[in-house]
């Protein structure tokens, strides 16, 4: 299938799971609403799994070329573009309607194919060593004079944070009874965070130069084009 | 709908997810599993989500019961018990096999009908009275010190580093590019969060006492039988 028409597809499932809810979703609607035939989004997509998955697999994606325009800015320290990076899905959690993160947990299901699998395992593998490297360099180039053992923990408690905060946030109970924080506060907490490791220098990026940077970083990517285009898939889950 | 007949059709339902998924399991195959008609179904549930969110509500019940077992465990600081209480959702992440977690989201669908989402903010309402009491009275007996800010900031972090641990046991992809934490590293990160605050004793219980009252607690419940029977569903998710 072509890239256009696959998109286009998962455009539409985003919206009709929006509507309809990620179970009670009926793939014969999501055929209407894409305008193809229920045996074209068989013959790519085994089962619901399968479609919200490539739609996880399509977020991770862009995850992966949003994460590598940062890291690629000029002028920026190490250490910023991990605070850069850690505040990416955040803010996106505040402004999107669909939680994708609640995907993380399905590739146990036997629904899903190998394939599909192993590709998003794929993307996850480039997310690790965009990472890693960020924390070599700031090491190799004398900015970061942590243990490595001190380094690791804190990628750990980072990473389960940032997760942390996803849920947080989209928790419709928690909310409701009263738990809410703005996304200042998480970003003061993962800067809190970092700096707590032995930084040769320990001033960094502010809130506002992070909030502008992560929106020149999407004009600036090659996936943008216009906003709320059928198109510009990459984009969609993201608008800030 | 009596409320044997009701936990049947959830054990029936999480068997059949499992075996399913979460989104392709039919209500057709639940109403054959679970000997009931898909009118009887049909008369208590409105569709697939209200019946995944009606395992939510349970599973969010059953921990009300336990964690209110944990706070009349005599003989136990306030301190030990917010270290045995941010533990349990953990162990039970380690050995259970369908993440409910994943429905921390779901309320905001309209699939879901006004009572059952209030149902379960009223579930969230008494863990937050639990919890709450718990640490006002570490503060009114004087064990802990410290200032409101700094008790309701560390409560905020608890409760996102524990909603990120979930996620993180959770999460396939994270696993299998190499990302893994043991039990007893999540409790040491936890006993050193809470000790944080200004406690006038700062010695705290062991992960191996932990561990067992955690399993008394299951063995004194009082809704607890014997393991794996379809009866006893307040129990069905937990095993450890």
């Amino acid at each position: 299938m072509q890239i256009d028409k696959l998109n286009s597809i998962l455009n539409s499932a985003e919206a009709l799971i929006l509507k309809q809810g990620i179970m009670s979703f009926k793939i014969s609607e999501l055929a209407k609403l894409a305008k193809c035939s229920n045996a074209t989004l068989y013959s790519e997509f085994n089962n619901k799994e399968e479609i919200v998955y490539t739609l996880y697999l399509r977020a991770t994606k862009n995850k992966v070329k949003r994460i590598t325009n940062i890291v690629e800015m000029d002028g920026v320290s190490n250490k910023d573009k991990i605070i850069i990076i850690s505040m990416l899905d955040i803010f996106q959690s505040f402004v999107k309607t669909l939680n994708l993160s609640i995907l993380s947990n399905l590739p146990n299901n036997e629904n899903l194919s190998i394939t599909t699998k192993g590709s998003c395992v794929k993307e996850f593998y480039k997310l690790k060593e965009i990472y890693d490297k960020l924390w070599r360099e700031a090491i190799d180039n004398k900015e970061l004079l942590s243990t490595k053992e001190d380094v690791i923990a804190l990628s750990y408690e980072l990473i389960i944070y940032h997760k942390g905060v996803i849920e947080f946030i989209n928790d419709y109970n928690l909310n409701k009874i009263g738990w809410n924080m703005t996304p200042e506060m998480f970003f003061e907490y993962i800067v809190k965070k970092i700096n707590s490791l032995d930084w040769v220098d320990h001033s960094t990026i502010d809130y506002q130069s992070t909030c502008s940077l992560m929106h020149n970083e999407l004009l600036t990517s090659s996936f943008h084009k216009t906003k709320n285009s059928n198109e510009n898939v990459f984009e969609s889950e993201m608008d800030i």
